[in-house]
């Protein structure tokens, strides 16, 4: 089975981290295939970032379906372009943030998120009551980390993601912290020990729910709204999208 | 007071009967400038689609703010690129389903929204949820005529329109009704005088909600989530988007 | 156009300064008459001042029926008397409740609503919820002023409304700020200036609305629940509300 | 005991039915007092017509608290006044609508509301969701019988509502169902023969409701939204409406 | 009229308080017998509990129905094995967690839940979304008294709980308390008098319920989740289960 | 790794079909233990069989415990005993319901249970507001086949389930088929074929949802509600189930 993990910005550090930590958890068998667009932003922290990393995305989906692909994650924790990816891919497609607030609303009651900057909290907010999890969902901290931070080596970084934890579990109460970052996927097992309540990565979780989907032969249905898109012109600097079939 | 009414396709017949239907309605002493984009799709059928207009709509509000545009419309039913275009511009960022939504919701008890394609009836609810109005919400009613044919002087597509509103009324009982496309922004006058409900067109109901944000000297909050998008590093063929303060 | 904006207490001074409000931003050629009811409280404070309201509020809009009048504020948080208005008005009836946490809505992730009195916060959660705008409210701050305070020149009024003002932006982490009272409609400049996020006047928004519902040729659905009511007998001291057609 | 009983219309013939309905559930040693006002409508088939039944309905509530009364039902199925009359009276105040409504959710999955007049429906569903009984509330069906058809001797209205009724098993699969109107009281026992599941008649569950809160010595808060009323001018044909301390 | 109440644990002592404070509400006419089952938990404290305090207390649901019992209160705040007696029994049930949300909603505009250990707030939430009363539900406070606590004369279990019944009332701003254990039911009356807002016991507020129920000729409708459960085969320790017809 | 699979009757046949179905989706390397308990009901239909069945189900939890299971599946649709079973359990415990609606809501925009009789439809709901998933619910439909009508070869109960699952699809909109007992896990297959749209067996789901949280190192948090339960006595018939630490 082969596994295509996309880190929608194009900072390949951050790609090479998510792609060990999909690998990690991927059961034999299951080969991960990490990687990032050739254009787009280097880090995703506004919604502007994240509209302009979507036709980066779609390239990556488009070779990937050439490629005989099985299944797809979108490694960004506002799961960018996740209606388009389906309806271009065969096999199933899963964001983080989708696959994280799933996964912790099996191991408790509530949880709390914990990401990067503030104004990414509405768009957590608004992922949360689409998957049907905002029930579940006790807070969005952030911790005022820009996201290219945690790719800097010996930065305080981790012990501030590490104390936002804490008050979670403290303060809202919440049974299980969802890490809101691809970037902190590399932090989870370091956070579990220090605050003793289940922690989701989101990389991890939606590479084993692809893992899952594919092995049970299940893929985006394609009925209506997530059928393959109609052929049509596309124009200008996006000719390059015009779907071919 | 200077509108910018950005039709996000490609398809300038389309551009053109949208930017009347805006001036119709306008306060005198408004401005309308009517526009598509110079890249992407020839229509909005698909979140494919979709996803793929927003750099073409996100270039639109650049230049309108290079010319001191003072709020814009969003001429789509999917509202695409919203929260993208609300961080970039300085005035009020409204979409046609967000205008047509709340304005039917002061109308009466609930409406029918009629579109295009059953395809995107998913993302009608979605939006619905996203802005609160999927109370007033009865149905999303769908035609089954492409966005196109809309273009097409003697199609059937205004009577299969009409006839779809009259069975929301009827079988729905819907109070009001909401045109779920932009192309459909001249036949409202039509589809009242047949129904016998309000119709709402979300062309016009947008013009009308940015020119009175403006009067009242209103624009989106820069507070937090939407001020202007981080600086960074945009590469590849979208290195134009490349935010510079 | 002529717009009746109806202050439902008998305090004329209050009346005088929201018919300020809505001309300020009325469009050239709009006429604002602003009014208030003979009979019923100098201030509205509970849930039986404001159900005491409503039959001088009724009485008002017959007389615009009378008069061709094409649209209706009612000016007053509470929003008292709305369906009933809008059964019987030809033109559209607004509250300025609802026009403004729909205004308030446009501008960014959610408003919290400062007002005077804490016993009102519940009925303006109601109203939320029946707008559908509860997911946009983060909450409803009470400054604990009675209403006829916000009439007295030299008051710490203003004062102490900016400082709640403040108090929601940094605590509730509010985007905008919804003024909850309609006397509180000339201080939204001020407020604006001194807490740096939008404001909303629900006096204005209210106006506007209207102005943008008559320009599209908008009503009220006659269909089945806003229908004008039957036509049947009262008695007693009410006698004089028999409805005539 | 003493339970005071305000159908808020001014038909006696309808009062006269409801008192006997509440006096045939109330325990021994309750005495049932069942009046209608002086003033207003006839019957209450619109908003206009519940607005002006209120006044009416306040005067009967302040007459009750000089006489001593220990607790009030409101007999009308759109439970008007319910919060003005909250904070005049020192016992409990039960609508029917909502007495009917939570008693139905103790019998069963779901209920459906059979009532009088379609324009009716939408505050019905406005009640079910102020009184967190939406969930429970399957529909709500209207026999389009005028309101005061019920007091018609040998009329075709208890066979039509009985249809109804019947529909509402069928087709909405209610396990329960809830009459609409105070005026269906008598008609409870013979429906609930004829369609085999649980009828409840809101006047007799709010009957037994405020008979329980007396028992039990409970009464409306007075901390804070319910206390009562501030004191103040009221004027016009209305000033015999200021309370007095 | 006979009502059972069933306390689901086996202690008792909690039993006899419990069957005093229905008595004490009780109608004349209306014969309480308070029973507890012979198997099962001293407790309940967890899910674990909960579960398997059901089987016990359906045993006596079936000995009831063998002595002609008219209906039923489950006395745990966790309104344990509810639907299932529900099924067995002619007359209504009705837990005591249901009976006390239900009531408080009707005395102001939201309660607050105080009970025993904070693990068991996740099921109170549960049935507050249940039964619809979540929006009501200002809060569940947890004490951290054990249950089995409350039995022991002269311990400072009655002072922890009212503290936490005025700090709901100050910072929650709950208009009403429910108590949210079984074994608090005799506080009531002392905790009213020292929080100032009516205080909610949920065995007399469901042994209120049940008696209005069966005056009314009220029970859980048969119509098809309720019916009685299917006859079938059961094994081992659980044999004396088989529902014989 | 090793899951224990627990079908919670007691019926043999049924819980080798489920073994199976765990079997043929578990990855390599995890062993499956598919059990059901040696007392309770041979079937679960009503919520008296699901409360009956808990006991045994929780028994088999304690002896997977000692036996070193890493993780459970409850493999009947209501997901009896889930909460306690997540007390009792170190590693994670999934229902079939939980897993199988998580898991549709990946696969598109909504989905239609189709399950045996309809007296458990109230279940299946209250499960998918449980967790979060009513949103996506489009439909609960019935076969009204009895659980056990599964186990007998050649049944038409094949036939009859797809034709259920082809009206979802059709009256519904169901994007995917969520198949609603266990007993129904080897159909899947064949229904996917004749329906066109993806089919969820709950088995399959659950299974590799645990197998996926154990490969992560993940289990239900023992922070509040879900720690071991408070050792108590336990006595008469269950006095076996006395916790032991």
């Amino acid at each position: 089975m082969l596994i295509k993990v996309i880190n929608p910005n194009t900072t390949a550090s951050m790609t090479e981290k998510i792609g060990a930590c999909a690998t990690a958890v991927a059961a034999p068998g299951t080969v991960i295939q990490a990687v990032n667009p050739t254009m787009g932003p280097a880090s995703i922290e506004s919604h502007y970032d994240e509209a302009l990393a979507v036709p980066g995305l779609l390239e990556q989906i488009a070779l990937g379906e050439a490629e005989g692909v099985d299944g797809y994650v979108i490694a960004c924790f506002g799961d960018p372009g996740l209606d388009a990816a389906r309806e271009l891919a065969r096999g199933p497609v899963i964001g983080i943030a989708e696959a994280a607030m799933h996964t912790a609303s099996f191991l408790g009651r509530g949880f709390s998120v914990v990401t990067t900057l503030g104004r990414t909290a509405g768009r957590a907010w608004e992922l949360a009551h689409r998957y049907g999890m905002a029930g579940f969902c006790k807070n969005v901290r952030a911790c005022e980390i820009p996201v290219l931070d945690l790719e800097i080596p010996g930065s305080s970084a981790r012990e501030t993601i590490t104390q936002e934890c804490k008050r979670a579990v403290e303060d809202d109460q919440a049974d299980v912290i969802v890490l809101g970052c691809a970037g902190m996927a590399d932090l989870c097992r370091y956070i579990t020990d220090q605050v003793g309540v289940p922690v989701v990565d989101g990389v991890a979780a939606a590479t084993r729910t692809v893992e899952s989907l594919v092995a049970m032969g299940l893929a985006t249905s394609t009925r209506s709204e997530y059928a393959a898109p109609p052929v049509k012109q596309y124009v200008g600097l996006l000719d390059g999208f015009t779907v071919e079939r």
